[in-house]
């Protein structure tokens, strides 16, 4: 499973006063830790109280490329920011995110192709965040279907039913396991599934274990890739063993130590 | 999801001494520590060193009954044991289990029907363990096709896909949750799915992890009932946690303390 890390974001109060001091050993802290951990890929999220998100991502890019070479996942609802981001972008890089909307898909589609990015394409569109299992579909199948016509490679799509909280929505996660599984159908080759763990719990007690739990889960239902905390050693834990019994990693007697990357 | 305590088995050394000691003390403990953790149901084995298994089955059941009342599941390869233990049984019982062969089936269906219990019924006949997922689900419809046939009611059958160990058979392991899946829709009303957890992880290191997290992913994929250690805490809490994602309990935020047993 492909993992993304999620901590560099400027909603974490210490990202967010390293981006604005321009402190470079933070950030650089956290992108080691988390591709220590076994985050293959980094997200990378300026935070709602930027006042220049362009600038800032464009350090934070910079900034995180001095210490490693993991593909970044460029997080903003702006356009011009994740063009900036990609800008500086050396290796690999996501575009996080577009939404079913024809407007944003057909910036951002051309945009990952001109940047051979990888693309995170999420199942909302300007009416919200859907109810139903159908809406899901829906919205994902509009996703496809522009990535298609637009020429970008279904394999480079991660597909997000976005994730809700088990607190407020819990009648529908069910459905959205069910929405994993629906969205590896949805064409040939088949798009790639992606969540934001975090999301499940927000507002919840007990987090990392409904983390951990619904990762545990969503692995069952065919999920390739998840955004994030890569440094919750327990969560890593029951990630590298769901991939073992999924048979996407050999069986040793010390497979833990095997596949832990800390 | 029924948890049926799988610790009353005279395969395990304190359990085999105390069935040759008539030990009622050391038996009821067991059986009040799984009820107390969320047992709903007990299974009962005398062990493969039982020198008479009718006579053992008899006490034991007498013997678990003194504290307890939950249902029983008398667990034998041999009807005459299924049989004595049934005649003891005072509240619901299991039948643990029938295979897929038409002679234990011509024998245990109508048993079950006349002691009104339950039935598991296991993807295996006279050839050995299933390899492919095919068998698996031509054996599980043997299974259904000779209760329907003889009046059992099918949402009192429980189909096992029979669970291998991770460390011997990994390439299986995706087969058999996709089993579980299937099995809910080999007829109406659905038969129930039902796994032996240990199976998974018995010869492996980290047994606890590799059971837990096996049992989020197979409750992802409908599972409703399975033999394990009631007793093992994180198991509880990742069974708890899990059946709260899927929406078979109502989240609050004590939700742990809520569910546990213990």
């Amino acid at each position: 499973m492909l993992i993304i890390g999620e901590l560099i974001n400027g909603m974490f109060k210490k990202v967010g006063h390293a981006i604005e001091a321009r402190n470079k050993a933070v950030v650089q802290a956290y992108a080691h830790s988390q591709v220590q951990a076994g985050a293959a890929a980094l997200d990378v999220n300026c935070g709602p109280a930027s006042k220049d998100p362009v600038s800032d991502i464009r350090w934070l890019v910079e900034t995180i490329q001095e210490v490693t070479d993991v593909p970044l996942s460029i997080d903003s609802s702006r356009t011009a920011v994740i063009e900036a981001g990609l800008d500086a972008c050396r290796a690999g890089a996501f575009i996080n995110s577009t939404t079913a909307d024809a407007e944003k898909l057909d910036v951002l589609v051309p945009l990952a192709l001109k940047h051979n990015a990888k693309l995170i394409g999420i199942a909302v569109d300007t009416r919200g965040i859907p109810q139903t299992r159908d809406q899901r579909l829906e919205l994902a199948a509009q996703i496809v279907s522009s990535c298609a016509d637009k020429g970008f490679p279904l394999q480079d799509l991660y597909l997000d039913p976005i994730l809700v909280p088990v607190n407020v929505a819990q009648v529908q996660i069910k459905d959205i396991l069910e929405t994993l599984r629906e969205y590896k159908v949805i064409s040939d080759p088949p798009p790639r599934t992606l969540v934001g763990l975090s999301n499940i719990s927000q507002g919840a007690c007990e987090r990392k274990l409904i983390n951990r739990t619904f990762a545990a889960m969503a692995i069952a239902c065919g999920l390739d890739a998840a955004i994030l905390d890569p440094t919750d050693d327990n969560l890593m834990d029951a990630l590298i063993t769901a991939e073992l019994i999924f048979n996407h990693q050999i069986y040793c007697d010390s497979y833990l130590n095997a596949y832990r990357r800390r």
